[in-house]
């Protein structure tokens, strides 16, 4: 069994390195934090014996060497990077769990066949470039490095710049490396675990996702000498499509969700009436004709909403995927050792996305999931207990060693 | 009469400093700009002659002296700061139509009996430090200094700190000057004149306004994994809102309007709900019941609409006024100069609200409007023509000498 209390000091040293304003982090992708974070991590890595590959996009390799020297490693890990507002949990205690496995090796003296490899991703949450998932993305194939390294923040700084600002920018070719299997641990991010009370989610699919960039265009002029009958109000677009979002989202209940999570208003000025807004809608399902019934209905309605309104719409996909089903033998791997373990567990969706989802086009892969508290994520306030943290790093434990050989 | 070539001129020397990004001004209030635009103003009305006083609020005054000592002056004035995405004529024409005012006595040798003053009012817009109008709000004894001193700007900049920085705090005691009479020449911001025609408008009544700050609170968390009944959007509430505010409005055409201008989310992040929404709703009508009567049903109406959806709802009022009336006298010196002049004028309300309408509580006032395409402003494509521009300085010009007495 893994060493619960380690774990959980290392989370709470991590959480110290980009602190939020309640509680939480903010250590968003390659940010000066995010280059904390990477430090710490690496240097605890050293500490733990493991040799560390960074490849061109930032992904951060740290390696256990196995007894087969023939063997393709087994990978193991989450990201490090936060949301702005983000949790102490979501993405690191997949990344430290994955070094606890390492470090309760090492005290158990134990070889693996294959050597194991603990990954930490760059730029999961998507949150500073869009989209989510981006460098497992490139590495999977889904991207190419020279559109990542393109991707702008609000500010309009480019990925590739401020990559190699932070000084993370390795060597390596980005999806080189060959992988036997793929685990990572995530917090659910969702209420369910807690609501059945499973200690452990065995995570048989995910989400599959539609983040759509709509521009709403009107006609900024004054909010007090514009007549009501000549305003092209884009607020106006904005609610409008926020209301469609929502209803569409319910009328696919269950199994479905949809919401506009950012928003900028041009040139958001008290008496001036919106002339633009940029937002992004994100709808997502398990079920592929759901998701595709969801983005159907909203690209036929969302237009003609706005022109009777009298603004023009415009959309972009910014993020996209199907839903990902996960390895039968990795799933089955994750689920026998809760069950050897005594832990409490059922199958479950992931509703958010992770790299896991995009290594698995790549390599046999599966997940293992701990509840947190009120199925609150991408929150400051995000919490989980020290036994839940502990139950799923024992499970990743014994899938990733099991799966790995003794 | 006075020189429309000359008044052209120094309306696009003034569009030079803080040029916009699409032909128009972004030269916001106590900014460098701001700055720079002051210096430029000053230096013509030294070249004209006139002496200089500041204000503790950075208000400008440039006399030009009387022949009676014992006469109080008339006013002429509006204000240099324009907003974000703003005109060149927004304020700009009643500061620079005031001045021309000046050279045109000045060529034509005339002496005038009351002192005449060109001012130039601080902060107008009310975009970077709401309220609007707030320097001559403080002038005409509406708010107190301190308070003014106190706004702060959406970085946190506070109004009387960026007010030193720029170099334009004065020593006068705000308001310590008395009036006989101010008139103050502006764009129409609205469609009317162009669409009837008028040279002129002769500005009876202002439109009361109120500024209701909302702020929307829901919880932010994970847009895939948090399912949708156990949601708290604020997004959601904006939605209604915004779709509130403009039923209000529309029930109570004609005379009356109603919009949201600025919006803040929280985080503002692609993949979490909206938790929090900071927004402005500006509603107005010259008809004191029908601005009472919208501000009624929104404050009735929209907590009940944020808690039906699980939000929270606060609500503070950042800016008011009733609707003024202007001073018939000096509304009578405008239609007889409009007469006189042989311009085809109209008497109008103003959708907007001006500098003009805090000094009329404290000296008898007036306006002079002229037409802008398309009724289009505080948009960088404001436009109006140098016939309309010379016809606004022209009554003005005459109503101001009619009033100062020559
Ligand atoms: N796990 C997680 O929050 N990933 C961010 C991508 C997403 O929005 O699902
Ligand atoms: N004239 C003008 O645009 N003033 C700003 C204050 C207002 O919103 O009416």
């Amino acid at each position: 069994r893994i060493d619960g209390d380690r774990l959980w000091d290392s989370l709470m040293e991590m959480a110290k390195i980009g602190p939020g304003v309640a509680g939480g982090n903010n250590r968003q992708t390659l940010t000066d934090e995010d280059g904390e974070g990477r430090h710490l991590f690496r240097r605890w890595c050293e500490e733990a014996g493991l040799s560390m590959g960074v490849d061109r996009i930032g992904n951060m390799f740290a390696r256990r060497e196995g007894t087969d020297p023939d063997a393709l490693p087994v990978y193991v890990g989450s990201h490090l990077d936060t949301q702005p507002t983000g949790g102490k949990y979501d993405g690191v205690l997949g990344v430290l769990g994955g070094l606890e496995i390492v470090r309760t090796l090492n005290d158990l003296d134990i070889r693996t066949k294959h050597p194991i490899v603990v990954v930490n991703w760059t730029n999961e949450e998507g949150t500073r470039f869009a989209p989510a998932m981006l460098a497992s993305g490139v590495f999977a194939g889904r991207h190419e490095l020279d559109w990542a390294y393109d991707r702008k923040d609000a500010k309009g700084k480019r990925f590739g710049d401020e990559l190699e600002r932070i000084g993370w920018k390795g060597d390596e070719e980005v999806g080189a490396r060959k992988m036997h299997a793929l685990f990572e641990l995530h917090i659910e991010q969702g209420p369910i675990l807690e609501a059945e009370g499973k200690d452990i989610g065995v995570v048989t699919h995910g989400q599959g996702l539609r983040w759509i960039e709509c521009t709403i265009t009107g006609k900024d002029s004054h909010t007090g000498s514009t007549p009501m009958n000549m305003r092209k109000n884009a607020g106006r677009g904005l609610a409008l499509i926020t209301e469609l979002v929502h209803e569409i989202a319910m009328k696919n209940q269950p199994n479905a969700v949809g919401a506009i999570g950012h928003i900028d208003v041009y040139p958001n000025s008290r008496n001036v009436i919106p002339g633009k807004v940029v937002c992004t809608v994100d709808f997502r399902s398990h079920l592929p004709e759901k998701l595709h019934g969801m983005e159907a209905e909203f690209y036929e309605r969302a237009p003609k909403l706005c022109e009777d309104i009298g603004v023009g719409f415009e959309a972009e996909v910014v993020g996209q995927f199907e839903p990902p089903a996960f390895d039968p033998g990795c799933v089955k791997a994750v689920r026998d050792a809760a069950e050897r373990l005594g832990y409490s567990h059922m199958d479950i969706v992931s509703g958010a996305g992770h790299d896991a989802c995009w290594i698995n086009d790549v390599a046999p892969t599966a997940m293992v999931m701990c509840p947190c508290v009120d199925g609150l994520s991408h929150n400051e306030a995000e919490e989980i207990s020290k036994d839940w943290a502990t139950a799923g790093a024992d499970v990743l434990f014994h899938a990733v060693v099991e799966t790995a050989g003794v």
